[in-house]
């Protein structure tokens, strides 16, 4: 059995794209299945903000991960066939070095001292680990909504290092409803006296600007279609509402609630900052001269499977044809998905019978 | 010149839907142009969350109004024509009784001990106004948005008090991404410290939760797609920048910026709190028997132009679509408009040239 959850460090002094470097840094990734004898049987996933590496269980971590249902033995990608590495972004706090980590400089916690984090040292610290594990070439790097951003960023940092790529719910560049919902997630943290300019601890913990910004990310990942059918007009029952004024009375603000509830302390509100900006600064473009096409053209991917979803308000349909169109212009071999599954930005997560049968059947035909 | 603004005493106690009752309540309303001899060309506008009564430039205050593009002589709604009445809502703070104003009880601001306030509490303050100014049927009640939503509320409660009726991006029932939204609004507010129970006063007030609130309600007004064409990834110069960690850079960041600065004093917390409230409690089936269809049935007016707008993600075209079905199988005759107008929610502030060929032509067709 291969299955393992490991760090990897990068190289030291690792130099970010805006300038600084981190030292002593590393990644944590977890793998399902063998590379086979020819190293070229390797697929890479690249995650959304907020999930860790943990995408399936594995042998040494029993828990479901959070695409328990698209990896695995005879799964859509069948870890019988692939060497599935799933890597915790850098700046993240799910084991990878980030903000929430302590600066070797001072020994103490980075917070704000963490230099500035772009999607692009995100990817370059990934592919110094597919590199570290003796993969030449990915049979696939596969992105989901900002890991989908991080994969673009590999592959035109790095053309040629994918045979092919699986682009899911994500943009080539972050248009401005994107960072209008972004922006606002970081000021209702910063904001929160308790943010305290990155300075919090346990005790004195930006709960409030967190809750606010989880729900808003809540509200844009999943789609207004869903929720009728879902929520409705439900009311809570009475033992279930609180005294406040204005308290919560329908069961969508209680779902909400219940969301925010399981984040605000499992994930750090400086590595969110961190990540929601970089995810802001991303711009495919600045890799092709300006031009978003032209970018596209450099990737070098010789099959691709783009899937978007029409529900989605924060990675919009358009956004996932004009990757489609864009790498089917440079020549790849390219196959075009649009879904029209109720759960928005979050379907991947969630209709994972439609994205599993588009994915696996992607993969079959390599 | 019969343009005036004005002050209407509401009838003493005015009994509340929820429960408890307003003692000396008032409406400010403006009008424009002349009631005819007949009483017969009277034209109601409902206002959205957060305007006032002042729709339109008048012989008593030359300033633009919310809607100057609109009402006025020689306009979509002529005033040469219709006598135009715009009310403020009840539970505002623009002249009308609100959570702003001192309770004769105890001679205090009301703050939370404003009773509950419902949008059939706002319609059957316009119904008095209306009776008030001897009008037995309106020619045409028009309501935009949350006015909208208290349209059908008077009409539900008055059958037969208009003879037409224009609905402009509103809805017949809250629907769960609204309530989300509009709850989640509420909450930044709450959060405040400053909000304090609603005992907030001029030194103390809670900017910070209404600028969030404020920007999460532009961002749900308009839409992502406006914003390609407007925004793009345009940055600010770099002396429009603040200084802080993880401040402003985008230009879309700024024009949110704006908008919230000259909302968040301009409109008092606790007014937008209860009509926030008031429009997720809003639910036409209630007075249909549990059903919209029924309630739609019972309105009475013989014709009706409903328009919405695709890009609308708050007010969304379906909800449009079913006040005009309901209105049609109950015998009005009805126009349903569906503009492609990227503004969003706010088209019918912006896309005046549209609008106003819709409502000039239903209008004169009358």
């Amino acid at each position: 059995m291969d299955d393992a959850r490991r760090w990897f460090k990068l190289s030291s002094p690792f130099p970010m794209k805006r300038g600084g470097a981190l030292v002593g840094a590393r990644l944590a990734y977890e793998t399902w299945g063998a590379l086979n004898p020819a190293r070229d049987n390797a697929l890479l996933i690249l995650t959304g903000l907020s999930p860790s590496a943990h995408a399936a269980s594995n042998a040494e971590d029993g828990t479901p991960g959070w695409w328990e249902d698209i990896v695995g033995q005879g799964k859509a990608i069948d870890t019988n066939r692939w060497f599935v590495i799933c890597v915790n972004t850098l700046g993240s706090c799910k084991g990878s070095t980030g903000p929430a980590d302590i600066n070797p400089a001072n020994d103490q916690p980075y917070q704000l001292d963490f230099p500035d984090l772009t999607l692009e040292d995100a990817a370059n610290a990934s592919h110094e680990l597919v590199h570290g594990l003796g993969i030449g070439q990915l049979a696939c790097i596969l992105g989901n909504s900002m890991g989908g951003m991080v994969a673009l960023a590999y592959l035109a940092q790095h053309p040629n290092s994918a045979r092919s790529h699986i682009s899911i719910s994500t943009a080539p560049q972050a248009q401005p409803f994107a960072i209008a919902i972004r922006s606002l997630q970081r000021e209702a943290i910063r904001l929160d006296p308790n943010w305290n300019n990155g300075q919090y601890d346990k005790d004195h913990y930006p709960e409030a600007g967190m809750s606010i910004a989880r729900k808003l990310g809540v509200i844009t990942y999943r789609s207004a279609m869903e929720w009728v059918g879902r929520f409705a007009r439900i009311r809570l029952d009475a033992d279930q509402r609180d005294d406040d004024p204005f308290g919560f009375e329908f069961k969508v603000e209680s779902y909400l609630a219940g969301h925010a509830r399981r984040f605000v302390r499992g994930f750090d509100p400086n590595c969110y900052l961190y990540l929601s900006r970089a995810s802001d600064w991303f711009d495919l473009a600045e890799h092709g001269g300006g031009s978003v096409s032209a970018a596209l053209a450099k990737l070098k991917v010789e099959r691709a499977l783009v899937i978007g979803v029409e529900t989605d308000i924060l990675f919009p349909l358009s956004q996932q044809q004009q990757i489609a169109d864009g790498l089917t212009a440079a020549g790849a071999q390219v196959t075009f998905v649009a879904l029209d599954s109720p759960q928005g930005h979050d379907a991947f997560l969630v209709d994972t019978v439609r994205f599993g049968a588009a994915i696996g059947g992607f993969l079959d035909a390599a």
